[in-house]
């Protein structure tokens, strides 16, 4: 099979199983090889590559729904449905997205990007087919990770009493992107080794064969307990408990074991549940022999050694200053500790995990556990961390406003990944978190100009009792400037000049603050005098600064790598119009009011207008009104 | 015992029995006759009586941690922890909080008002008490509604990996608000009546002793399959397979079947689950037979009959007035299906149940898996209505950014309980909703001033194709205007001139709308000219409409029963920034940055200062500024 020649699925149905084996040596082939070039999703989508196979075979994609719960291991779904020549540009900036995009296919009938919603839209979608009448099937694909964050277990739990008709594949490869943890997951393993489960019903059926021949009462008895038993007996008798019917465990690499089982799902009145079985990374050895998520989303790569392709990076991981500096002060205090919800190796925890193995928590994919357990472990007066993307602290926003904020609870929150995230796309931009987060009383937020002031600030933030402090910082790597040897408390709700100017203000914080200062010397050489502002608290603002500013009537330019509704330069306009300066002259950059799709971080902050040059467009603009006023 | 002799529990050690059951007595007498008078939780308090008398005589409180979920069953232990006088200002300005507080009592050590926190908090507790190697147990008493609640379920699946010793109360009353959903419900069910786990078990073992006389390899096959079976035969298989040991079911009502378990589940390693049946109401007639939810939360009554006593309303209630609405289009558009997390008593569905029973959905207390299933409906060309108050909408936070704004899918939000609910206090008031949706694209936000616009409101959603719409309305009753017959639809983004107005603009919506027009009214009289404009549009705004003010260069008053960092008053700074309007006077009333206590709203909204007459103030004190720049 030419796999560029490809247009729709339904060649697959006239194939035979030896066909679909070949089939899937060339998928696996060609991911292998492509994503070695391009970076992506490699060990979730090997893992998926017959499962995603037989899933088309037998059923009718787009009248059928599959719903790829995550959505990044939707790629050998994309090669069949005809996309598979876009791979070259993969999660590039107008090129193949990550996960499912109604825009590419009619195929994807549903975006993910955030795990664990696919069961409830699976719901949704079964409720509408009902009751128009319709007839057709759905089929989420969850992995074993995404069915422990809370919305899964709501959905389960909704389907599960609601009888619809929906058939659900719980991909089980034992791993989300770290290896899976929380009770579920020992459940799960339990059904895996059914063996147990098998010799029981076995060793039951033989017993039950002998009791006949004792007669009467003990026969009659033992139906009864025969029917009583066939209850227990299922090794999905956690599924079965909520309504659901298993199948399983099946062999996800196996056809003939994928087939039976989806055909008889097919028939099954009532929601299914499909325990599939697969490897993670299978077929490419260093995916396979994975074990701590290494390769469940990799950059560049050689193919032959596995090794990846290092990026010349100009200073550490933001993750990684942020980890060590909690470490150092760990080390001292043994009140920190450190929560993550199954990020472990994106927050770059592991050393921190191997020196205190008793003070990290991975919870698994469940953000707002993570974030009320990280209140309830500071209202015993310990020091908390939890280290979180942006995007899915989203996910815990009633926790913060409820939990942490209204208890005024001393609970750290280091808010990974924050601004343009680059090649996840739009489902992981952390462009939000300012908005959704200053506007609840008591926290406290700000964001590090470069590694050294993240440093000092992971140290402020821990010695800070008060209540709830956040830092934010971006996905991707510092700077690489010095470090102070020693640790520093930076005034809370301070602000620093970072260039002298008279003839505007740039108020501006984190990754912008490199290009304002660029601008601000490019500006110089054209004989205007700009100020740079490292506005790092967002919230409570330096008003003393802020005021000095605006006494003295120089035009303010606020710059964000955030959305502009609700955001940091809409905290100045406050504060102004609140003090009575209501002449003054700012005007404010940053994302606008649209989802941001993938993209390399560069690309995306020229298509929204927060580039140097932009700056520099923006200061000359402003700098002749003012003069024009006065 | 006088009740308002106790200081704190200690007295319940030397209790026996029958004192006990005589306190019980005395507290539900209490109960009933103090609510009959303030109102309050009623029901759920009755339900737990004895189970508060047995933990406080079992456990050592504040030594032991007793966490409250939700919280509004927390009467009778702040009774017994010396609160008994404070019951006349219950969930009044300044009263007794109808919620745990701590600053109320030691004996309060988490603060809840949302469901289904409990268990996270004991997880957070339980991580710190064992780093700190201190000693006490931990007791989360949570309900089987609010375990359903997606965090509870990412907590179980946590605290029964992690073996922490955890006590879990499950008050099992078969109703959360109103009667339960969801198919852990049924799985709860099945342990309740257990006599069918007990016939199992006795017949087992019958069945198994017999087998002995057979002799050889059928008594090692019985016997091995006897370890087996212990596993399967635990009414709590459910829990047990989660890494709990249950107890239960338990008698919530008899203090002997408490001590007993209480007692063995402290002496027990390892998490624990006590299932405790309760029945809601217990003690009086017309709670205990509440099928609905009506006595789950009461004002005043009268004890004989139990007829609540109704207040002096102008209107019909905000949530009736839309439930009508819908159920009205509802005839004619078969694409409408209401959604509700366990509210249908609450926001008024009661009607459009009974009238569609098939597109009512209770989805439980489940706000995730609310959102996100409404979003699933609508990808299929359903008009989804998802019923949900403000508060609780922060639970699905995520799910509206990310499911339905980034998909930009026709959903129908019903914010109910918008702006200051009053005597439930801070955890339940609705003053976030516009900061926490504003800045998400594509959705359009807006609140009606009176029941006849909230109607056309309504019906402008449903015809609405393009997106997200949501609709704010408050608690309570509505003005008690004069309803249209006709269904209208509003023009998208539009807003209107109530009262003409030369002098200053200001620019409300919704629940301030009528003490804006008083206020007009009033300074009309003094001479002054202010126009009203119904800013019913929050987002998109009548950018025409605000453009013509600005262009007039009077001054601006925004008013919002909301906070004011991130509000609508934000929103309008943005749009004079934006548009060069830099010399605009403005400013802004609304919600300061603190949480809000309980207290009836007129008294909260006194406390804030958003009454006539400091809108009065604030007008006269922004004209003469506007003449001294003039």
């Amino acid at each position: 099979m030419d796999l560029y020649s490809i247009k729709n699925p339904s060649f697959l149905k006239s194939y035979s199983n030896q066909q679909l084996e070949d089939l899937a040596v060339e998928i696996r082939e060609f991911l292998i090889t492509k994503l070695s070039k391009t970076g992506g999703h490699l060990g979730p989508n090997l893992g998926v590559v017959e499962l995603t196979i037989a899933l088309h075979k037998i059923f009718e994609s787009p009248r059928d729904k599959l719903i790829w719960d995550v959505g990044h291991q939707s790629y050998v779904h994309k090669i069949l449905t005809g996309r598979t020549k876009q791979f070259d540009t993969l999660r590039q900036y107008k090129g193949l997205a990550g996960f499912p995009k109604r825009t590419e296919s009619e195929h994807d009938v549903w975006e993910t990007g955030h795990s664990s919603t696919s069961l409830s839209a699976a719901m949704g979608m079964a409720v509408a087919r009902d009751l128009k009448g319709e007839d057709y099937a759905i089929v989420p694909i969850i992995g074993d990770g995404a069915l422990t964050g809370g919305m899964a277990l709501e959905a389960l739990n909704h389907i599960g009493d609601e009888k619809k008709n929906i058939i659900v594949i719980l991909n089980d490869n034992e791993m989300s992107i770290a290896p899976n943890v929380g009770a579920l997951h020992n459940v799960l393993g339990r059904m895996r080794s059914a063996s147990k489960y098998h010799w029981v019903k076995d060793e039951m059926e033989w017993l039950l064969k002998k009791i006949p021949a004792v007669g009467g009462k003990i026969a009659n008895a033992a139906e009864r307990l025969k029917d009583s038993m066939k209850y227990f007996m299922v090794p999905g008798m956690f599924f079965e408990e909520l309504g659901f019917t298993y199948f399983g465990p099946v062999d996800g690499h196996n056809f003939e074991d994928l087939f039976e089982n989806l055909l008889y799902a097919r028939k099954t009145d009532g929601p299914v549940l499909i325990h599939v079985i697969t490897k993670k990374g299978k077929g490419y050895h260093p995916a396979e022999s994975d074990k701590v998520g290494t390769w469940h989303g990799v950059g560049p790569y050689k193919i032959e050694s596995g090794e990846t392709l290092k990026k010349a990076s100009t200073g550490p991981a933001w993750s990684k200053v942020v980890s060590d500096t909690l470490m150092k002060l760990a080390r001292d205090d043994e009140r920190i500790v450190a929560i993550t919800p199954a990020m472990t190796v994106g927050s770059k925890l592991e050393d921190f995990k191997k020196e205190f193995p008793d003070r990290l928590f991975d919870v698994g994919i469940a953000e707002q556990h993570a974030t009320t357990m990280a209140a309830g472990i500071a209202a015993q007066g310990m020091k908390p961390f939890l280290s979180i993307y942006s995007t899915f602290l989203q996910r815990g926003y009633d926790q913060v406003v409820h939990d942490v904020c209204r208890q005024n609870l001393n609970v750290t929150f280091g808010i990974d990944r924050a601004g343009l995230v680059g090649a996840d796309g739009e489902t992981h931009q952390g462009v939000f978190d300012i908005a959704f987060l200053r506007h609840v009383p008591n926290i406290v937020l700000m964001m590090p100009k470069d590694e050294n002031e993240c440093q000092h600030m992971v140290n402020t933030a821990i010695q800070y009792d008060d209540g709830p402090i956040a830092i934010r910082y971006p996905r991707g790597n510092a700077l690489g400037v010095n470090m102070d040897e020693e640790l520093k408390t930076i005034p809370l709700g301070s602000w620093e000049v970072l260039e002298e100017g008279t003839d505007l203000a740039i108020l501006t914080f984190g990754t912008m603050i490199p290009i304002a200062v660029k601008a601000s010397q490019q500006l110089k050489e054209m004989g205007l005098s700009i100020r740079v502002v490292n506005a790092r608290f967002i919230k409570p603002l330096d008003e003393v600064m802020l005021q000095q500013i605006l006494n003295e009537h120089i035009p303010i330019l606020t710059i964000e790598e955030h959305v502009l509704q609700g955001g940091f330069g809409s905290t100045v306009l406050e504060f102004i119009q609140e003090n009575g300066f209501y002449q003054q002259h700012v005007e404010r950059m940053g994302i606008p009011d649209r989802f941001i799709e993938h993209g390399s971080v560069n690309k995306l902050l020229e298509e929204v207008g927060l580039t140097t040059e932009n700056i520099i467009q923006t200061c000359i603009q402003m700098i002749p009104k003012k003069q024009q006023r006065a």
